[in-house]
């Protein structure tokens, strides 16, 4: 655990400057400076950078140094954040408070919340794509291709609306199939799509790269579990956050459809697969399995 | 000027079933229904597709067939449509009505025009790195960097932001110096991406993607001058659209600003400079000359 703690630290530590560069940057460049400031709200107003983290823990499997994979955890964190800047949306899940901030919208306005958002994704297939991220180009091409084909209709937008269509109709996914398939795409592919990159800058055989993908595969399905369960039974003050918000929304969870006993079942049955999965690997994988094992006991 | 004409309609017919073919794929790949038919509205509600010709007929000075560029294609006019969806937002320009047709937050609602503008955004990206797009993955990388770049901040989301921000302020630019970056940006920026990605794809020596990028720049410039002699001079029924917009509008354009003497004449200089761009290119770049000689009639 103390590996994961301190891993998650440094992918932070790793990624932060780089993104604060990336967006003076572009002012450099001609962005405009209130588009650009709204994009520094967005990116780099905290957040906990657990998918940076994959990325450049997945590549340390491969020897990969965090310096050159940086600009992939960088990219990734900007589909993220782009995500929640426009989820936040009045037209979408109308938050205006996150991490204890005015969300874009809030603090910017509607149509620059949107532009932000439309800005910072361009930015991630700018930042793969580039030279600097790999002197590769088939890793390069590689990496647009997942991180786009996980962000897209077949993705975390496809998850999204999935979501937003059944808060619409109030009626929320009743059966445990079209929950995990909501789950897989809003949170999974994204989480799936990190450990993949990480695989890719490493140049994996193709049997390592499975691996990860079967890693991240369980991973993305156990953080989703886990907040759940931490949603249904932690109290505000350990988690964070409000917590009891699906219940109060009437939003079906495997939690709320399992019960408590069976959702932590599988819960650690999931964590036992993304362990699993990492079994080719030796001590360099040990901050995923810490990952793995965190949610797992996370909201105990 | 048959030639124009003729190249895109072409163009139109080359582009459009293989959006269609695209976006019929993504449903079989696990794609929300509701969201892949209100991509197919953003997209195949009719449009010249000028983007697309300038990508298929500037990687034929090079040789190249439409099949080769087909993808690359597809995906600038995703960019597009996807601004277009975005745009048109109660929060942006609020618009209802777009080719006679019902906008698509209009017919799908907000919250699901934001998301097929992001859905059609990662498209765009999955289309140029996939290999389908491009044998050569240093040909793939490029492309993806290329549209990005366009994209974003620093292009077309930058000229979107200058210019809703002038609206709110009313205070349009007057300087013409800020009138040309905001058009640069907002409409350029992807005309010259077009022609890039064109040269991109015929793998150009360095002197004729230059050539091409200068012809791209100024046809850009044209395309925005004579689109705007059109909203002060064209009559409704000439010109298929409401006009005198922009200036019921109280926005500034060049030719509210030099006069309309004026504006021609900087009209014919800039489609002069587009031809003599092409000057090193063969009767094999005759269509992208007639593309500017075109801009330079339009609205007479």
């Amino acid at each position: 655990m103390q590996q994961f703690d301190s891993a998650l630290r440094d992918a932070a530590a790793t990624v932060e400057p780089r993104l604060s560069d990336i967006l003076a940057r572009e002012i450099d460049r001609g962005g405009p400076p209130r588009l650009i400031e709204a994009m520094r709200h967005a990116v780099l107003g905290g957040g906990k950078r657990f998918r940076p983290f994959l990325v450049l823990e997945t590549a340390a499997v491969f020897g990969i140094a965090p310096d050159d994979a940086v600009d992939a955890a960088a990219a990734i964190e900007c589909i993220h954040c782009y995500s929640l800047a426009h989820d936040d949306l009045p037209a979408m899940d109308n938050d205006e408070l996150r991490r204890g901030q005015p969300t874009v919208w809030k603090a910017y306005g509607e149509w620059s919340a949107i532009l932000v958002g439309d800005a910072l994704q361009a930015l991630a297939f700018e930042l793969v794509s580039a030279p600097s991220a790999h002197k590769n180009a088939d890793v390069r091409a590689a990496l647009v291709l997942t991180l786009a084909t996980a962000s897209g209709a077949c993705g975390m937008v496809g998850g999204q609306m999935l979501d937003l269509a059944a808060s619409e109709a109030s009626a929320a996914p009743s059966a445990i199939s079209d929950i995990t398939r909501l789950q897989s795409l809003k949170t999974g592919a994204l989480i799936r799509a990190a450990c993949d990159m990480g695989a890719i800058i490493g140049e994996a055989s193709p049997r390592q790269r499975n691996a990860m993908l079967a890693y991240g595969e369980a991973l993305g399905v156990a953080f989703q579990i886990s907040d759940d369960l931490l949603d249904a039974e932690g109290s505000t003050e350990n988690v964070g956050k409000a917590t009891g918000k699906d219940a109060a929304a009437g939003k079906a969870t495997l939690v709320s459809l399992l019960g408590v006993t069976a959702a932590r079942k599988q819960l650690d049955d999931t964590v036992a697969s993304a362990v699993n999965a990492l079994s080719i690997f030796g001590p360099e994988a040990d901050a995923l399995r810490g990952a793995a094992l965190f949610m797992g006991r996370r909201g105990r």
